[in-house]
């Protein structure tokens, strides 16, 4: 499976004559390149048109092939559709009405004069803003756009189509309105105060791909001053997918969980964020090792122990890898009978096949981690539990619910299918109200 | 017309006997209410289940109605609904995906690795954010919830269901995206520091239900900075749809609105962008009065005159008066044959009647310029022209648009009605690209 790759789609018009298909197909494949789709749009007397995906390393390859194709006696290529831009042309997302306005009566409801019955309803109870508002069930996607996928600071207009992502996933897993708020600031101090002013809009809040150290500090500040649900995805959502592969690998392997020493090597977000919650959910031993002393040092204060990469790859049962440092982990630290975890994009710490050579029981890599499992269900139980927060517990339930979805022979269940974020909903709104969450009646 | 009143459906069961309508309706009658729809739901052996809407003044008058039906022989009340709060419930609008995911290589289009891709492209041409996400569709509706309709400050949240409201007449009448943004700060430096800071979520910014001054102030600062549209519906909407039914009104009298004396009374925010528009559709004599020097001096400095009540009233062929102080307009002052538009909500400055019965050849109150029928339209036509502003002149040609597309007895057009908006769209865009307002190669 290749990394970074394009879609295209290339109309083609092939001359009626046997074996075309094939030497199509053998063409794109002497380029390298893979075939995805192939699909009848047109048959003429003497042609047939079709739409035949390829999947190619960048633009110079693309060119390559085409080039290859149309060197093919009785092959035209009539167009090229680049699969990614056209899903995105117009935006992924938009904001819809929900009522319909076809009578003058219907204004009536929905507008003046009726709204302002809603409004002073509001005014005198804070509280039925969740009954009578959208923001019982949404979500604001706040990011700077200092660190996006494995892009770095791209800025918040560049990020957009990423938090439309996110906001499509919402909807589609979990029924949220999402929206997402660009924050043209790297200054997390004015991150938090723009956060803080508008934070009345929605009913809770994500954070998203905002770099370190920045992103601890906005997310406990605004979770200690805002009365709603906030999180920052790229620490606990990842964080809690990954304790539900962890899970999983220990359930594959026969290893068990709580009693394992677990290694975290590397303690940016995501990796800070797994270790406190492999704590959380009761493994008493674990070791962490970052070139960070101040990281650590927040570790070690919430019970882990200092460690450093090669005592972690003697001593673990499970090790934990988040450093995006390719190559870190060398075949000859691998411990036999060890669980690996190497979860940096696009290059992992060690690659999992040569892991399982050197002697691991199981190894896997970032690919296997998408912390599309896990957000939409955290916020929504969260909504509907009207909860003030997200809690380790609920990220724990979240993480144990996943797991218990995926098939026998899957690390973790596939993320379209809907049941697992109807179940993840579920656990985390019972364990919100177990906890006693519900929001106090305070306005933001 | 009652101004303020609530539409209630009674879910009542009638016991088959002949007449029984005729005294359910005798008796909501003998109220003082009024009957809305009937709807039978149910029909049993001995009885039929009806849902009837009543229209009363408020709950106590609601619970006299109540009391009325149920003393009646062989009819029940079952249950009552309040049509405009289940209008809201769950509130009126939501994000919703445009994309559909129903395999793995759709998450991989629309999300991860895919969307790197256009997140790259947008990084080197920002430009590129038009096409490929929301905000060439998107607009972004504020507040601080600081003067809401004529409920007055009721803060940001309570104000939501009125920003919704909004966004549904954007949804249904333009098809643009419009999200609430709720800013809790009644600080005007503090408000426009926070448009500033999420402005590049958002294609354009409309401004809603901010008091004066600070409208004005934050209006014309954020015009300044942003390279995108900005505009104050109470000031610019309002005044846009008045300055369509001046227009009409003219037509219906046969005055000539070029060659007359305009006199505007009152310059709060849509007294003073009123005063403004006019003399931008080209009216050479404005005449204006308030008791705010401030605002006085600065129509005078747009071109306008200084004057008083009496004397507008004296002198101006077309009076209008937004000033919130109602009967401020005696039948004395009313000059024969002078058009008045008494705007102010709930009570006007002169009973459109009273000032008709004193000679006005055409007289008006604020019921007739609802502004949803300018906003969606102007917004829409700016976005389609990639403009980076909303200009006087093309609300100029809104307004005679909306003007022509009333029928021969209206002042101005229906607003349910689609090719109103699809025609002030089509203007605003042709006047703007006329403009030469494209945007300029800024990000935000």
């Amino acid at each position: 499976m290749r990394k970074n790759t394009m879609d295209t789609v290339l109309r083609v018009r092939v001359r009626h004559v046997p074996g075309q298909l094939a030497r199509l197909a053998q063409a794109v494949a002497d380029q390298a390149a893979l075939m995805g789709d192939i699909r009848t749009v047109g048959m003429q007397e003497e042609f047939t048109t079709r739409d035949v995906t390829v999947e190619t390393d960048d633009e110079t390859h693309l060119k390559k092939v085409i080039a290859a194709v149309n060197a093919l006696a009785g092959i035209d290529v009539l167009s090229i559709t680049d699969r990614v831009f056209e899903c995105h042309r117009g935006g992924k997302i938009e904001s819809k009405s929900r009522v319909s306005l076809k009578h003058l009566a219907d204004l009536r409801y929905v507008y003046t004069p009726g709204v302002a019955r809603v409004a002073l309803a509001i005014k005198q109870d804070p509280d039925q803003a969740f009954d009578y508002t959208s923001i019982g069930n949404s979500v604001g996607i706040f990011t700077n756009g200092t660190r996006v996928l494995g892009l770095g600071d791209i800025g918040p207009l560049a990020s957009l189509p990423v938090m439309e992502g996110k906001a499509v996933l919402y909807d589609q897993f979990a029924g949220i309105s999402a929206t997402p708020i660009l924050v043209n600031s790297t200054d997390p101090e004015e991150f938090i105060e723009t956060v803080m002013r508008v934070a009345p809009s929605f009913g809770g809040i994500h954070l998203e791909d905002i770099r370190i150290p920045d992103c601890f500090r906005i997310e406990n500040e605004l979770k200690r001053r805002l009365n709603k649900p906030v999180m920052h995805d790229d620490q606990h959502g990842t964080a809690t997918v990954a304790l539900s592969a962890v899970i999983n690998a220990c359930r594959l392997t026969g290893t068990k969980l709580h009693d394992a020493h677990v290694g975290q090597i590397g303690l940016g977000a995501a990796g800070s964020a797994i270790a406190r919650l492999v704590m959380a959910f009761g493994v008493r031993q674990v070791s962490v090792a970052d070139r960070s002393t101040e990281a650590v040092a927040s570790l070690v204060s919430a019970g882990a122990s200092a460690s450093d990469l090669a005592t972690v790859m003697r001593d673990c049962d499970i090790v934990i890898a988040a450093t995006g440092r390719k190559g870190l982990i060398t075949p000859e630290m691998v411990r036999k009978g060890q669980v690996i975890f190497a979860l940096s994009n696009p290059d992992a710490e060690i690659d999992p096949d040569t892991a399982l050579k050197a002697g691991a029981a199981f190894a896997s890599d970032g690919r296997s981690i998408n912390n599309a499992l896990a957000f939409p269900g955290l916020f929504k139980g969260a909504l509907l539990a009207r909860s003030r927060s997200i809690t380790q517990e609920m990220m724990v339930v979240a993480a144990e619910t996943i797991a218990a979805k995926a098939a026998a022979d899957e690390l973790v269940p596939h993320p379209l299918k809907a049941d697992v974020h109807q179940a993840v909903t579920h656990a985390v709104r019972t364990k919100a109200l177990a906890q006693g969450l519900e929001r106090t009646a305070r306005p933001i």
